[in-house]
């Protein structure tokens, strides 16, 4: 399967670096960060440059797309080149997918109208705007769309969409190869477990 | 606190960008990366590269060190650029942490002797050859030296760390911001819940 990962100005990093992980370390997998231009694109936190290693029009039908979010999304949004790639590499996609505020894109793009999808807590309403069924769940698939939740969310929906794509046995290969037997240390990940002061703390570093 | 975290030839992705997701979002924290030279620094897929801002000469004496891991860490083993950097900057830390087999690099510049240890499940064993104790938890705590499992445990690691380093709240305040709320699709992230084919298959793709 041939993967492309789109970057623009301030995507969030684990976003696009969790499924990279679980994709590229499955068997089969090329996985290939795109960008408008190759080069260097740079995170939401001012601090960590990837490399595009393309350029959108050099990979125009991929076989699968991993959306990143980041604080930068909504500026995305009116990026024609970003979002027309997005609607583009679609007719072409075994799956169309991804991570946090990423979803926005698919639905700039057009691709969410009428049907359930997710992004981060913070910002789940906003899916509306999209014609969107806003849904808070980990990860929501309907047909070969899928979107998942926040940030580190991204490494649950690639380890589904390996299980899906190769089988349980390769997504359980991957997952005992990169140790994810995860322990967080509180139970703050989600608002629903999450008190209200952690809450009000998150949005702020958020913004 | 200045957190570095070096680059050096095939490193595993997230176990760099697990850590830095956690730590860049937390208030007060500055992530650098740091290489022999500044520039980019290819991770072990050979898909990924990541700019280092910094040389080591850059940044000698950081807050916190997070040493990822890699297909190219017993390699780097004799990096004495990077070997030494390490040591030097231990004298410094408040933290020297590492994922991975980045505890090979701890081990090798000295600082395991005697203490509990992990690293990936696979290469366990191997950290008797620095003298340290092999433990299979998911984060080690010793003084001031962090341990953790492979890849994915870069981020409880990192969330640990935020917790002694800032406080609780801090802590859970990054966990809902980055919404770490994993669901596993499967219960294969550990050697001790996934098959023994599981565990062939995904020594396969380490190799």
């Amino acid at each position: 399967m041939r993967v492309a990962i789109p970057l623009y100005p301030r995507y969030t990093a684990l976003d696009a670096v969790g499924p990279y992980t679980v994709l590229a370390t499955a068997p089969g997998c090329t996985v290939t960060f795109v960008a408008a231009e190759a080069g260097p694109v740079t995170d939401d936190q001012g601090t960590l440059t990837l490399t595009a290693a393309a350029s959108y029009a050099d990979l125009p039908d991929p076989d699968v797309i991993v959306v990143p979010g980041g604080l930068g999304t909504l500026d995305a949004l009116s990026d024609e080149a970003l979002v027309g790639w997005i609607r583009e590499a679609h007719r072409h996609t075994r799956w169309t997918t991804s991570v946090c505020t990423g979803s926005f894109l698919l639905g700039e793009a057009g691709l969410l109208r009428g049907l359930k999808a997710t992004t981060h807590w913070a910002l789940l309403e906003l899916l509306e705007r999209f014609g969107a069924e806003p849904v808070s769940e980990r990860v929501v698939i309907e047909g070969k769309i899928v979107t998942a939740a926040g940030v580190s969310s991204g490494i649950d929906m690639a380890l589904t969409l390996l299980a899906a794509a190769g089988g349980a046995e390769t997504a359980q290969a991957v997952q005992l190869a990169i140790e994810y037997d995860p322990r967080p240390p509180f139970n703050a990940g989600s608002p629903g477990t999450a008190s209200e002061e952690t809450r009000q703390r998150a949005l702020n570093l958020l913004s």
